[in-house]
């Protein structure tokens, strides 16, 4: 037997008791008479001590252990002379009286500490290493405990999870495939799923009434900081429901996450429209942890002169809460951010108010301070508050000062990783029209029904379609639709689906699909609502990102045990990599750079 | 709202009430004045009544509409009149008041019934469908419980669930792996993981310390009816533990799991050596639901004259239990089983000993009553036994009296899939002998340790090896690998590993790795090695067999949602197929049949 206790589980009720205890050397103090040995594994750290009096040879051997070896010590539990109230084992240690080094440690490359001296790239290829790390097991753990609640809140709502298959067919809509040669079927490739999405719809078909999986999606995309190829998704599908029983059973959810992972009792969830996101905070996931609301100013600032102001199509406009103290150097680096080409504004107005109710703008030339108070009236400003206002083309304002307003509650420190705002947005659009493709693509994805009252328009659309009159500027019908957001993140976001065969049709043919490639692609789906398909609607979560969230972290990856870099590699386990020559041709394929 | 109730939820005390059902058409029966509806949910079947005195209008649309119809229906909960008290529903009937017919359907390929009528491929192409039966949906159902019982088990023990990557790197030991070309890095696959075996030592040398995880594994291998291409497994690893504390914990789980899921109290698990298993019963993985042991005959049958046996390096019999009454047709058919080429014995003694003691035998020619007296004591036979012997080469001999005992134990009954036996198979080969490659390779894998007793005969095999004299003939130290089986059926199987890098080296390099190939391949876990490793272990137990197992059936394909077929096909999305030239650019690939 390796241990009869962990090290984080001694206190002093145990001082007198014979232990065995293995773990690795988190550090060593050696103190002439004493030397001292901080035994760590993962349930906490707990101190050797070695008496250079009584057990010579022992201490002898212990002085010369390094960093991160392995040992299995046996001892007695004393009491300690000098007690450490931050450990919860401070109050004892181990009188050693026998030590045997399981492995040795070669010197690691990076300090496993906290505040580690390692490097991104050195800690993703020593990952190992890193994970021993508190934190980062920490970060692990509580993705045990959020998987762990999940499934305890969904079981208990008669959800069954079903396992969905990872090798299916690949489908050009959407993102890129990852694909697989089959070599039993040369020349055919499965695809790894994006979603589950379709064999979920074909669960309802199949009667579960209510279904969930916590399942690995896989996306070929081009990766930023905060993709990853592989991720996971808390995936979910009811039967018989409409959309309220969808939004009540999930914020249901997200409240047990809340409550059991975080020990927060959530408020219930508002609902926004995703107009009124757009109108209000220029986002279809705003950061409701503070206001700052979008006010636009276009009734109060024509026709004064100002070029800028008069030609815009919008001008718009924040309040940020006692900012008026912002220096012109603060100001002008607002100015610099917000014309950044990822922000994409050309300029920005600005009117303090100060504290005797006077208000001073970088555009007094143009509006007197009775204009101005116009301005802070209907931004209900007040004496110490900030006006930003943009001006320009509607959608690309609106995109800027989103950018803005997420500036300014950073910088006035509103986006407390430890408070939390949750919000449904609905109503989205079904479709967006792409430009650089020349026609409407799905907003959420083609299996998404559009609102009842909102049918009619897409009979209207395929007429226009087939005249060939079909122009961006046709409004889309709104989808019943929507998506949980948390602090400005899209956490989660589902629909009401379509049931029925002839609208399933007519969507495809509004996306551009023939009869014929609607048939090759989905047909499976669209001849399983022939055969009494249940009305249905989903939702699915991003599991990493809600780990990530709950840990106050910013990027998924410190909630994933073996992550791929930028390039999608693994740097560890250097994949991907060349295969054998014998592999290809077995696969029927060959590399052609 | 869609439903108020489902159809498995009401009773007679709800008799009066006002409801809302929904869901789908089993069957109904038109009786003239009344017209009956079976309508079904996942949760059970209510019989719908329409009275034509009374809603004539509403009776004559219920008579149109055909089976897998979804219905939505208002009505009064009223207490039969003829009661049926097989259906927990049985004692009501709802007396509709209002009909919806929520979606058609046309009529199905075959009958949503048990006994449907559909075949196989049919059943396999419109799974949807397949779904509805209740002994489908009931089997999915058990695989939900069985995976729940053991995360509750393995969490009550300390364990965290780590998600480790599906998009791994290839290597060449071992089945062959489903690749993934990597579109970011031209020419490179990733490989989808055959298991997670390094990742789960890696979170060992990580410091997790206990890990599971239920994961989907992939396998490229000609399939047989009980494989799949993914599958899943309960994978665990666990760190400063020896051989019996992995037993001691998994056969906790087995426990658990009969326990929770079954209803059964498991008796503890009894063990047996390999080597004893291949002596007694031919197999590494016996049946033990039913005794009847091999008995090995060599010092009985010897220099009599009959040539079979005084030939053959093994003469071991069985002695089925009250099988005298066997008839000549019957021994008949037992000589042309065990002489098919699947089993290969050339052909089969056999002794009935009768009521009256006398023993009658297919070789009376050449053994008398006396000498036939000495086979049956040996095998502790009585009357009414049957004594069946095999002959030849004691390798092929053994698996061919395997073949014929479990052949035996089916036709006397004594496999029943209600009696579980569960037992510990020990002491497994480190290495076996592969004839065609020339070599040896690792019976369970290669990172599996030897026995510390049988450690000496590592260096001695290397010494040959590098003398050229290491042949086939060298008997493989013994690895401190189990195996879970259960009614015959290997279910889980694991080893305590090597966490030693030298001895991880010399692993390699006896299964002939030259030291460059060791490194290109699995440097990342020898190099992981220098950093501490801790003493661990493991067992993964594959869930799609052991859910087959507790639901009583034989073939894991009723136990996974949406199956492929024998050709890794999905019958029902038509994958894998072919992908657009497009694709196969962007992943600098050209399928070259």
């Amino acid at each position: 037997m390796y241990r009869t206790n962990t090290c984080g589980e001694l206190r002093l009720l145990h001082a007198g008791n014979e232990v065995t205890l293995s773990g690795w050397i988190q550090r060593s103090r050696d103190l002439g008479g004493m030397t001292f040995i901080d035994l760590r594994d993962r349930y906490g750290i707990t101190q050797l001590a070695f008496n250079m009096d009584q057990e010579p040879a022992l201490c002898e051997q212990a002085r010369k252990l390094g960093r991160e070896f392995v040992l299995q010590v046996k001892g007695i539990v004393k009491e300690r002379e000098n007690k450490n109230l931050q450990l919860p084992t401070g109050e004892i240690e181990i009188e050693v009286k026998e030590l045997k080094v399981l492995n040795a440690s070669a010197t690691p490359p990076f300090t496993i500490e906290e505040n580690t001296d390692g490097g991104d790239e050195l800690r993703m290829k020593y990952r190992y290493l890193d994970l021993r790390r508190a934190s980062v097991r920490a970060n692990l753990q509580l993705r045990h405990q959020v998987a762990k609640q999940t499934r305890n809140y969904l079981d208990g709502q008669d959800f069954i999870e079903v396992e969905t298959p990872v090798l299916i067919k690949s489908t050009p809509e959407g993102a890129r495939d990852f694909v697989v040669p089959s070599r039993m079927n040369p020349g055919q490739f499965y695809a790894l799923p994006q979603s589950p999405q379709t064999f979920k719809q074909l669960l309802m078909v199949g009667g579960f009434d209510k279904y969930y999986q916590l399942v690995k999606c896989f996306r070929d995309e081009d990766l930023r900081a905060d993709r990853q190829p592989e991720f996971t998704q808390i995936d979910c599908e009811m039967s018989f429901v409409e959309q309220e029983d969808v939004l009540h059973m999930f914020e249901g959810l997200v409240r047990h996450l809340f409550e059991t992972v975080k020990g927060i009792q959530l408020a219930s969830v508002p609902r926004m429209t995703y107009a009124d996101a757009m109108k209000f905070y220029g986002s279809d996931k705003p950061d409701t942890r503070f206001e700052m609301r979008f006010v636009e100013l276009n009734h109060l600032v024509k026709d004064k002169g100002f070029k800028v102001f008069d030609d815009a199509e919008l001008v718009v406009g924040i309040c940020a809460k006692n900012a008026a103290h912002y220096t012109r150097k603060q100001l002008d680096e607002l100015t610099e951010f917000v014309k950044r080409p990822q922000v994409g504004a050309s300029g920005l107005v600005y009117a303090r108010v100060n504290e005797d109710g006077s208000i001073k703008s970088s555009v007094d030339k143009f509006y007197d301070e009775a204009a101005l108070k116009t301005w802070a009236e209907a931004m209900q400003a007040e004496a110490g508050d900030l006006l930003l206002v943009l001006a320009g083309e509607q959608h690309k304002t609106r995109k800027a000062l989103n950018e803005l307003r997420l500036e300014m509650g950073t910088q006035l420190g509103l986006r407390d990783k430890n408070t939390f705002s949750c919000l449904w947005v609905m109503d989205f659009p079904l479709l967006e029209y792409l430009e650089e493709e020349g026609r409407f693509f799905a907003m959420h994805h083609p299996f998404t029904s559009p609102k009842p009252n909102d049918l009619a328009q897409i009979d209207e659309m395929l007429a226009l379609q087939a005249a060939g009159k079909l122009s961006a500027a046709y409004e889309s019908p709104r989808a019943n639709a929507y998506d949980m957001v948390i602090n400005g993140v899209e956490v989660g976001g589902g629909s009401v689906r379509i049931f029925n065969k002839e609208l399933q049709q007519k969507m495809f043919a509004l996306l551009g699909f023939s009869p014929e490639e609607a048939q090759a692609q989905f047909g499976f789906l669209m001849n399983a609502f022939e055969y009494g398909a249940p009305p249905h609607a989903g939702i699915a979560f991003g599991f990493d990102r809600l780990c990530s969230l709950f840990g106050g972290a910013d990027s998924i990856r410190d909630f994933i045990a073996f992550p791929k870099n930028n390039s999608g590699r693994d740097l560890m386990i250097d994949a991907p990599s060349e295969i054998a020559e014998k592999q290809l041709t077995e696969l029927s394929i060959a590399v052609k750079k």
